[in-house]
């Protein structure tokens, strides 16, 4: 079993240390510290648990170190920054795996653009040697980008002249959306297997500067020097984030407030979310010292934290029915709080880890059938989990009322992927329902959810447990891949953004090469790359 | 080898007869009318013989018939209107087949709705009978849609449930986006095999209206009667598309404009388009006398046929390196005539073509060099095809002067699926560059070119066939499907657009499905449909 969580003082392979407003995140791969047997990680190359690690690194930064204005990130090995994603972790690995290694790694180059843009911290990548396909990929989700001019190192995307397969970590996505690279110019660069050193590399935009051996690190400290703020710094009191705690159940696993069971022969999880306490703190002061135990920072861990080990780890569960359980009114009052807060930086970094945890869940290849039911609290932020989920049932019983509400965070503090807020997403057709939605101050009982369009189906309350039976029974016996693939075409209808390009074209067309013959096959590339033999293509194209 | 190339009197599968402002496309697909064997058409399914022929009609239409306010397309079997791609046929194609077939039908449909979007011509979808899968994908690429309410007729995307697929012709896409249709609701009948009928279909947005058997005709006759605008319309003078003639050759295939020479031993081609003469006729009426030989017409229409031949009936063949020849003077004279007449229908629909050419181009899952020697005419829309090129090669000799253009028609008369020109995609880094290059009026020699960002090489002539040499050498040594999936990456940076989702997104998680085992392995839900076997999935979800 994988597990997500580290920190620190567990790190194998990465050197974290904050010096005042700068942090420097140093890349020192161990080669035998791999997460599974059959390969070494030379040259700063890197598997899942590399990954886990750097993606703690980042979360922990925004939450620890508040202080920290400029990210740092280098080698500690000479010569080489990093020669990305392992080749014989890769070519030994399942599909399934391969899919969702590289999901995570995109969602943690996503997550470092997310705190340059929404926490203005800034992330510099010292190339100190070469930086080659993941490598570069790390590099250029980075604000800027310094290339030691040392004769030899370069920045590449070797992986469609060496491996037959694409950069599927961004890197062409962000070639041409991010850094804006001449089509014809990222063309060639991505078929040059040795890449482009300083001066070209400059030229065509892939780098902001070379510096030579001698003045590189002088030259890279002065431009973080540049970047501080120092009349805005201030000394830092952030909060720790402890290890998320769980209990393991033969059928499931429990959180404090989330819990999962497991039908391992119907292949459906029932997932809870347990809602906030009543009369939480309410300022930003006292959640400070709440901490990591202040319920939408804690609860959203942990769901982050199931999410990753039920895509990893239960691949087989296809369909996740999503319930909560608890208070509307605390709901909203924690809402409330975080709406009313968001110029304190920890109410702002609670609020954006709970849009990436709800984009984790769009990101992720299962289905999701919110359950309404009385009791439940799908009310602000927990209903952010119905409107994301592919159907939404809810119960109507004249015995037992059922409501759901909105809150001021349904309005934009939640943004999917693609820039719309779920709202949006959900009425394409009809954009004025939106802030009709918003403007609804009082409860939705089912009559009115179903007539407001935030429900699909709203079926009695006798046939509510056959009703959802079938369902369940129909969604798990569909082809898995078919689903995959539908869902990701429909949870992201309307604009596009680089991060939905990553996610739903770039990824898609790697997972297409990552099941041909010319990549994985007996004589494709990937599975021969270091071997005596030579790749063989089929080269009909398509 | 699959021919292209059609014309009413030889249709076998759809009726076009054209009575005043409307024109009746009815689908009576003959069973054994078939491209390939082992397969029957049964129930209106379609293969790409019965694609080519709608295609031919819709193209035939805008240029033969421009009288035509409404296209009203309906189906001349009793109880159904199409029931979508034949299974079997697909079921018993290759990969490269399928997913070939797959963009031929989707360029088709975005064809229909460009003709709708640009020239204002209404497609009315009159179901007189279910339309499954690729039927209602048809249906959903028209303006309207009316189903008959016959107690049992139906609209349904059944490709999950049944086959373990997607619906491949930009269905899913044009549910969410084009009607907007609430994405739960999308999932719901997107996984529901026998689709929704008329009541719930409306509610859902899915049809625009049903009525009843008995007044289905008279109903369709009223919506079609209110779309024509009588005071405003006039009987047309089309003019006439002959066929498009070409000389076949051992090594290749001669058109007047167009010549391809194939190196099958290199696996790539040498494509040559020819510029237009002097003094060509400049006024629409003289123009519309030419017809089809008028060379913006015909040069592009065999470019057409030539990318449509080298897709389908020349996989191996994976790089065009593309020359022209002529006098760039003679470019600029038929752009400048286009430019000043897009008020005249022909000039606008020859316009129209050329773009729906280009883009073709930009979707066609090969690499292609443009070299731009002395005695060539890359100027104005000839141009488009070297930045449709994934790199420009121009030779820089200071003995033969080589030169390329600018003209109206670079500045937005021929964009790209994702609405940008060619020349906006080129310099997204620095936008100002497009006004500076459009403002250009003198030719830009090599250097110029160079200069300003137009070219992606400029080899000295003595360095230039050593150059050429190596750069094909190098690109036609690649995996195929890696660069596939590299181009679709980098040929469309910035915003996306219904085609590109259709074309970039859903068609790559298409092509992955159709890889995967659950659809085409041995026990796939593909290979078992209608076999007393049944699909057996593997259930892990990737």
């Amino acid at each position: 079993m994988i597990n997500f969580q580290t920190s620190p003082e567990q790190y194998r392979h990465w050197k974290l240390s904050v010096d005042g407003p700068v942090a420097n995140l140093s890349m020192d791969v161990q080669e035998d510290a791999t997460l599974a047997t059959g390969y070494k990680l030379k040259l700063n190359s890197y598997d899942l648990g590399v990954d886990i690690e750097l993606a703690d690194a980042v979360q922990r930064l925004r939450f620890e170190h508040p202080e920290v204005q400029v990210v740092l990130i280098t080698s500690l090995k000479p010569r080489i920054f990093c020669a990305g994603a392992n080749i014989y972790m890769l070519g030994t690995s399942s599909h399934a795996f391969k899919v969702n290694f590289c999901k995570f790694t995109n969602e943690t180059r996503c997550a470092i653009e997310d705190d340059s843009r929404h926490s203005g911290r800034h992330y510099v990548a010292a190339l100190n040697g070469t930086a080659s396909g993941g490598g570069y990929e790390l590099a250029i989700a980075c604000d800027q980008i310094y290339l030691v001019d040392d004769g030899n190192s370069a920045v590449s995307l070797p992986e469609v002249p060496l491996l037959g397969v694409l950069p599927g970590t961004g890197g062409l996505t962000r070639l041409v959306d991010k850094r804006k690279i001449r089509r014809d110019r990222a063309d060639v660069f991505s078929t040059l297997a040795e890449g482009l050193k300083g001066k070209r590399a400059k030229e065509w935009g892939l780098i902001d500067d070379y510096f030579p051996t001698s003045k590189f690190q002088e030259a890279v400290d002065a431009e973080v020097a540049g970047l501080i703020d120092k009349t805005g710094w201030k000394a830092g009191s952030g909060i720790k984030l402890n290890p998320v705690e769980s209990v393991e159940t033969e059928t499931g696993r429990d959180y404090k407030y989330v819990s999962v069971k497991l039908d391992r022969e119907q292949r459906y999880a029932d997932l809870t979310i347990r809602g906030p306490e009543a009369n939480l703190q309410s300022t930003p002061e006292e959640i400070q010292k709440l901490g990591d135990t202040y319920w939408p920072l804690q609860a959203y861990r942990e769901l982050d934290n199931l999410l990753l080990h039920l895509r990893v780890n239960e691949p087989e569960t296809g369909l996740v029915c999503l319930r909560t359980e608890g208070d509307i009114d605390n709901v909203l009052a924690v809402d409330k709080t975080l709406a009313t807060n968001q110029d304190h930086w920890l109410i702002r970094e609670i609020t954006l880890n709970m849009a990436r945890v709800l984009r984790r869940m769009d990101l992720t290849a299962k289905s999701f059938f919110a359950l309404i039911e009385p009791g439940s609290c799908f009310a602000g932020n927990l209903l952010e989990l119905a409107l994301a989920s592919d159907r939404t049932y809810m119960v109507n019983d004249p015995d037992a009322e059922t409501t759901i509400a909105i809150s001021e965070l349904n309005g934009g503090a939640l943004p999917m992927s693609n820039g719309l807020t779920r709202l949006q997403s959900r009425f394409q057709a009809e954009p004025e329902r939106v802030g009709q939605v918003l403007a609804h101050e009082a409860r939705f009982d089912t009559d009115a959810a179903d007539e407001a369009g935030l429900i699909t189906f709203a079926p009695d309350d006798l046939d509510w447990e056959d009703e959802i039976r079938v369902a369940i029974e129909e969604r798990t016996s569909l082809s898995p891949d078919a689903l995959t693939g539908m869902e990701a075409s429909l949870r992201f209808a309307g604009p596009e953004s680089m991060d939905t390009k990553i996610y739903g074209r770039l990824t898609a067309w790697q997972n297409w090469i990552f099941q041909r013959p010319n990549a994985v096959g007996e004589k494709g590339a990937l599975t021969n790359y270091g071997k005596p033999t030579q790749a063989q293509f089929d080269f009909r194209r398509t």
